[in-house]
């Protein structure tokens, strides 16, 4: 299996909700989208909104979960002050800030906001990894 | 907030166990990785298996959480035998085969398989996206 991820998608319970959030971060949808799916290309990986029941039926198990949903998406930034700046953005189109931004015991420096549906991103700011032009990390 | 995703991270129950798995299906872990955490480069976007109770911390919410995590990735292949190629590749080496590939109502084809976790990875062609040299989609 080649090292390669294709597409991230989340089930949501609003996709009209959610598509309108991440147009709010300033995310372009490809032309690909259909009324039922966004879809959004974030460097190599394609990031996907489908409606929560439907991406349970696609992958054929049920769709009953709650409580953590033991993944999240990080979205690195080349400052302290764009990391502050970042979580500022997404609170302000509707994000709840779950962990406002502080120094890890690593070194870095990052904070968490939740998208509608409670999906967790992380802001962080890692002095170690370089950020290449488009703003992606480039582990050694 | 710029079009970017750094990184995913998927919470495990046993992060030795995870790696092995991963590691198993040929991916190649970076030279960042630590003893706690492991890293992938996978395209633009980082993997990343980190123990849940731990990503939970990190994040600063509850660990408690249990069915549907409502999100899927994907990993796309160029032809239907590679589909099947893959999941059996996969299960070979511990994955739960969760739907077996077959066609979607759009002109897809994919199955499902489950990692050590439960996490769910798709595994599709896609007869109308193409994929670039290293294997990635590039949507319109």
């Amino acid at each position: 299996m080649n090292q390669t991820i294709s597409f991230i998608t989340l089930g949501v319970a609003d996709l009209a909700r959610s598509r309108a959030f991440y147009q709010a971060l300033g995310w372009q949808e490809s032309s690909a989208s259909q009324e039922t799916i966004a879809f959004f290309q974030a460097g190599s990986v394609a990031f996907a909104l489908f409606q929560r029941e439907a991406l349970a039926e696609d992958a054929a198990v049920p769709s009953a979960g709650s409580g953590f949903s033991a993944f999240t998406l990080a979205h690195n930034v080349a400052s302290e002050a764009a990391v502050i700046a970042t979580l500022d953005e997404a609170v302000a189109v509707g994000a709840r800030l779950v962990r406002p931004a502080d120094k890890v015991f690593w070194g870095g420096f990052r904070g968490y906001f939740a998208d509608p549906d409670g999906f967790l991103w992380e802001v962080c700011f890692n002095p170690f990894v370089a950020l290449d032009a488009a703003g992606f990390v480039k582990l050694p």
